[in-house]
């Protein structure tokens, strides 16, 4: 298949999908193919329950990116959102530190209300994804409840929006679990679209909290093996260091080195092209080494026009 | 015991409530007694399900009303409401008609957690009280479901809120039931709270959907005739129509008469005083022969000082 850096009418993509880092990935990948073609299978292993509401932060990231109401400088939630209801809900609760905006609120009630129904998260997700207009698909990894619970010195083992909001993430990783992962199943169609691929690209996310507990999930990563397609994944780190969150104490916390190659021998198998900042051009050796082709470019995509260009780069070099 | 016009320290008052209604008696009541000596019992059978949470109209619009941060100007919700969470509900939702706002949401939300977390709705309702720092008891008329069903001609049987909000009260009312009337008790509470009344009153609220549900409780009228405590009922309608609200056309589809003695006679054998607006004077002797006394006064509650004069009318005839 030849890969133009225009819209590529036919070319069939499947992202897997955390929150922030997917979120700003996309917004180079939408302007390359039709938005029919691209399936983002998302990650529900940071969902978590507040106020009684189930909150899918990784899946509601990526449907509002996709539809083009996301808050862009914070990287979650809806643009010009406000947050009376939350401070409401002050005076019932203690615990507000997760932020919920007032329109975000209806997604989550809506979300809460199907599923008590007795639907699914992957219906709940497709009426949602509706809802917005959207004509790509959204699936979740799994249907069945996957929970990153992280274990940090001093603190005990933390779910992990504790973690990453309450706490900051502050303290030392000591492990990460995925509560439910033995039991979890991919979610309807994650597979067929997988193998019905024509590129399969992994963004610049957290590994350990939302890539690879896609990939434990059966059969995903024969599914990606069958599929044919290229893979390609991009590194996380630029310079050595994440742009946001806390991949840098989970790295080193777990025994890892804090670097692209470290998270390129994660993907090990999977990837077949691993994309590296300038900054960390010395470690394409290291990644040629775990069997990945290195492509070295300007990963950071604080613009859309920069992630349009580093999608663009990477289609090409899959061609 | 004697009733001044001022604050009467050691007063204990019970009040059965519907909503508005009693919402602008209670502004007229606070001022003349302990907030820790009133009880409001609340109806509870125009409750309803939006969005899969639980909201409870007329207990919402009581304690806002008690903490003074009930919307005067609508009757309903908070003041400075904002519609955010509701709008973006549509997206989701083709039935948006009951006007939630952002901060009453964080109650429907607390609310509905609590509830399915197995708390009652009377332990729900005590911890919406003291967050909003009441001093004061409100009480739901009962924990079992009760709901409002008004059968209309040409449209069927309509939930309550159906009827008044969605249907603003069109049609001809054919009957009103009261479905799980059988089954439910008082809650926790309420037969305690009248029989240590000093007095009982009953604001102008509509009998029908609001009064007489609690009234037909098991128990309820045989603790108001313990409690040796002097009931007072405030006519709902003036110069023979109601200030707001379908009163007029309940009466008129279940066959009474539209007028105040009409509703004296819904409050016969339990009412001692009735109290009836100045234009609705001739009713008196009507009222007379129901066994009640008639006290006839300005019934308008449109501002504070009013419903005040008004309640330290009926607390002086009382005494």
């Amino acid at each position: 298949m030849v890969i133009s850096r225009a819209k590529n009418p036919k070319l069939r993509v499947s992202v897997l999908a955390g929150g922030v880092g997917a979120a700003r990935f996309l917004r180079g990948l939408l302007p390359l193919l039709e938005e029919k073609n691209l399936t983002v299978i998302v990650n529900t292993t940071d969902d978590e329950s507040f106020f009684g509401l189930h909150v899918s932060p990784d899946l509601d990231t990526i449907t509002y990116t996709l539809a083009g109401v996301a808050n862009r400088s914070r990287g979650w939630g809806l643009e010009k959102e406000t947050f009376h209801a939350l401070k409401a809900l002050g005076r019932y609760y203690e615990d507000t530190w997760f932020q919920l905006g007032d329109r975000d609120l209806a997604t989550h009630i809506f979300r809460t209300e199907a599923l008590r129904k007795g639907k699914t998260l992957t219906q709940v997700t497709g009426e949602i994804t509706r809802a917005f207009g959207l004509q790509s698909t959204i699936l979740p990894m799994s249907n069945q409840p996957v929970r990153t619970r992280i274990r940090v010195a001093g603190a005990g083992t933390l779910a992990f929006q504790d973690y990453l909001v309450k706490r900051r993430a502050t303290g030392q990783v000591q492990s990460i679990q995925l509560a439910g992962i033995g039991k979890a199943k991919p979610a309807p169609g994650v597979l067929r679209a997988l193998r019905q691929s024509d590129v399969i690209l992994i963004p610049p996310s957290n590994p350990f909290v939302s890539i690879l507990p896609i990939l434990r999930l059966p059969g995903v990563r024969a599914a990606c093996q069958q599929s044919g397609a290229p893979i390609a994944a991009v590194s996380p780190l630029i310079g050595g260091a994440p742009i946001k969150g806390p991949l840098d104490r989970m790295l080193s916390g777990l025994g890892h080195e804090v670097s692209s190659s470290a998270v390129a021998a994660l993907y090990r198998g999977i990837a077949n092209l691993f994309v590296l900042d300038r900054r960390d051009a010395t470690e394409a050796e290291a990644v040629k080494r775990l069997g990945m082709s290195p492509l070295i470019t300007n990963t950071l995509l604080n613009t859309p026009a920069r992630a349009r260009r580093l999608v663009a780069h990477i289609l090409s070099e899959l061609a």
